[in-house]
């Protein structure tokens, strides 16, 4: 199982992606490449994404055109179950730190919500808010309330209630959840967490618990209102894929190097880059430093401040000289920004070309990327402030859907 | 906190007493007083035997008066609240390993028999079959099979259904139970299981993260619908009461470090010595030697060989011998397991007398064993046959117990 490499934890070279931290070497860009070669995944490339087209007869999302998903695990071989007519289901989650969502948290479900509406398939949600009790050392009530309220802003993402289960594990584990975490967690010793994850025999042991709980959702039998048919069989071989960011790669390396062992199928990835800060593209965004974010409950006039000051530019110091050489769109933060919101290519382009080569300002950009983001944001408020108590209700009941692949 | 003090795991002296390991120093009987200095807990004298008689107005159980349970943790304080007319709960557990118990599986329970009637109080009774899971290799289905199997010969033990909730961790963890476990966790190190359990860097995640299941059945909200009031809320003053095998001190001794750092109280303890195997008095009966135990399925043919041929004799090799020089009691078998079962006070001390002085011979202190076993067995067998299965589904019924203080 050469895939199933063991990353390093950052002490061999200064890059660290886990899921707790996201640091780029000498505070320079991160090197995906070299994250690819690391955790022994794969690059999704252009053959792929044509793939996608033709098997859903829609264009791409914006996200797989432009390489924000840009490596998987057997992507491919999803792609050929669902060829051969063969339905499979999704997964993703978040841990519910803070109480409003940024940009950088939206991208998962923006993208989940395309594959979904793309292959008309069911969907998982974990809300890790027992993660969140033990990594935060937040309250069991503050972070149940944290995941009820995160669930209001993944719902208004526009998830289809008749296809989507969203839970969280304070609220659902229990039965064949806990089972399964039973037969995770006899396949992977102590060793085998601190080479995957860098615990330490000071960390408590609800840390060292913790991956079989975001394990198992890849696990059809994990849900058996969902999965198991009138016998109470769960049919194992029903395949799962996670869209998530790169980061979260090490839980589902655990994962699928233990499922054969246990007699299940491995969970296939889909994988993304991170959103990075305001300040420049050396991390992802951090709910911790508001000014390093756009969030979902910024108002147009914070949108706008925050852009204009705080927004890594690639323009040159003076005008004369930004005329004469252009823009270093590497580095620049507004082009970034719109490379993952701005859906017409052809207008990116434009902008690209013409900020490239100096006869478009930073200020013009800027200008563009405001309006952009504001209705953005603005239309996630709209559709936020439509989701009720009874929705979020709905939405997290544990039921069975009966339509969820059709 | 002197009291809690982290027990030696075995490796400055050879005396072994782990929940997974019982075992003398050099074969010999194991060292009681030694185990209560080292766990750190409080010899059961005269005096609270005493009270226990004078505060339930009936005489102390057979494995009070002799000493079987010999230990505790702050009972004088479950006596003390009782005495002003409070009430506790009693917790005590087993973990499914095999199809039938043996006798030294029946002595908590029927200790904690007698102490529900006595204080007439609730209980709950864990099956911990997701352990034997992790420990044993046993598959889901079969160790959630032996809790059912299990639960019938508790139940048969007399236990009061209107008092008595009995769960298996498979079928009841999860929601507020998850939430303690969740907290506990957080309270404790990998290096501090080390210190307590004895855990390597080989062991697999899921031992190291069990602790805290054993643990939470100490707080009563871990079972709101015993213990939440209309609104939902739990006493958490209300206290818990333990009775166990002393191997099982090292969970409680975590619990109890643990339980002031969230807000809970500490369970108290009476804790029992071994119950020794036929071939002599340095460990406890082990269900995979069945040559070593008398269990609750053996035939009376059955009880009569293995007392005659495998019950370690005290007594000498010739009737001369033994006629002039007496059975050696403090090795002797027959009369050890007589103290716990023949209730008979007077009686015990006659043959005790008699066999001490070579008046007695081993073929009669044997038969009269075999008497008393068979008694015994066929009651619980007779017992044990008329639990139906409708019996067990409502000991593990998770429903209120509304008369369970009364």
């Amino acid at each position: 199982m050469a895939e199933e490499k063991v990353s390093s934890t950052g002490e061999e070279d200064s890059q660290v992606v886990n899921p707790w931290e996201v640091t780029a070497k000498d505070g320079g860009k991160i090197d995906y490449d070299k994250l690819i070669e690391q955790f022994g995944c794969q690059r999704l490339g252009a053959d792929l994404v044509q793939r996608v087209e033709r098997l859903t007869g829609r264009p791409a999302h914006v996200f797989l055109r432009r390489g924000v998903f840009f490596a998987h695990r057997d992507f491919d071989e999803i792609l050929d179950l669902y060829e051969r007519g063969e339905k499979f289901y999704l997964y993703t989650g978040r841990g519910p730190s803070s109480e409003a969502l940024h940009l950088g948290h939206l991208i998962p479900f923006m993208f989940t919500k395309y594959l979904q509406d793309a292959f008309k398939v069911p969907l998982v949600i974990q809300l890790t808010d027992d993660e969140k009790c033990m990594w935060k050392n937040i309250s069991v009530e503050d972070s149940k309330r944290l995941a009820r309220e995160n669930a209001r802003d993944i719902i208004a993402c526009g998830f289809d209630v008749t296809r989507t289960f969203i839970f969280s594990d304070f609220n659902y584990l229990g039965g064949k959840f806990y089972e399964n975490m039973v037969k995770v967690a006899n396949c992977v010793t102590f060793n085998k967490v601190v080479g995957i994850f860098g615990f330490t025999r000071e960390d408590h042991i609800g840390k060292i618990s913790f991956p079989p709980v975001q394990a198992v959702p890849s696990f059809p039998s994990s849900f058996p209102h969902l999965f198991a048919d009138k016998n109470n069989k769960v049919n194992d071989k029903l395949r799962c894929l996670i869209p998530c960011a790169i980061d979260q790669d090490p839980y589902f390396r655990m994962t699928r190097d233990v499922a054969p062992r246990i007699g299940y199928q491995k969970p296939s990835l889909i994988e993304s880059t991170f959103f990075p800060a305001l300040q420049g593209e050396n991390g992802k965004m951090s709910a911790s430093d508001p000014n390093s974010a756009i969030y979902v409950t910024d108002s147009p006039k914070d949108i706008k401040n925050k852009v204009n000051r705080y927004a890594f530019s690639g323009g040159q110091d003076s005008i004369e000289k930004h005329r004469k050489l252009g823009a270093n769109l590497e580095v620049d933060i507004p082009v970034k920004y719109l490379s993952f919101f701005l859906d017409d290519d052809a207008e990116l382009e434009h902008i690209k070309e013409e900020y490239g080569s100096g006869r478009m300002l930073t200020g013009q950009v800027k200008a563009r990327l405001i309006e952009v983001l504001s209705e953005l944001v603005e239309r996630h408020r709209r559709g936020r402030a439509l989701v009720t108590d009874e929705m979020v209700d709905a939405f997290m009941a544990v039921r069975p859907l009966p339509f969820m692949f059709s």
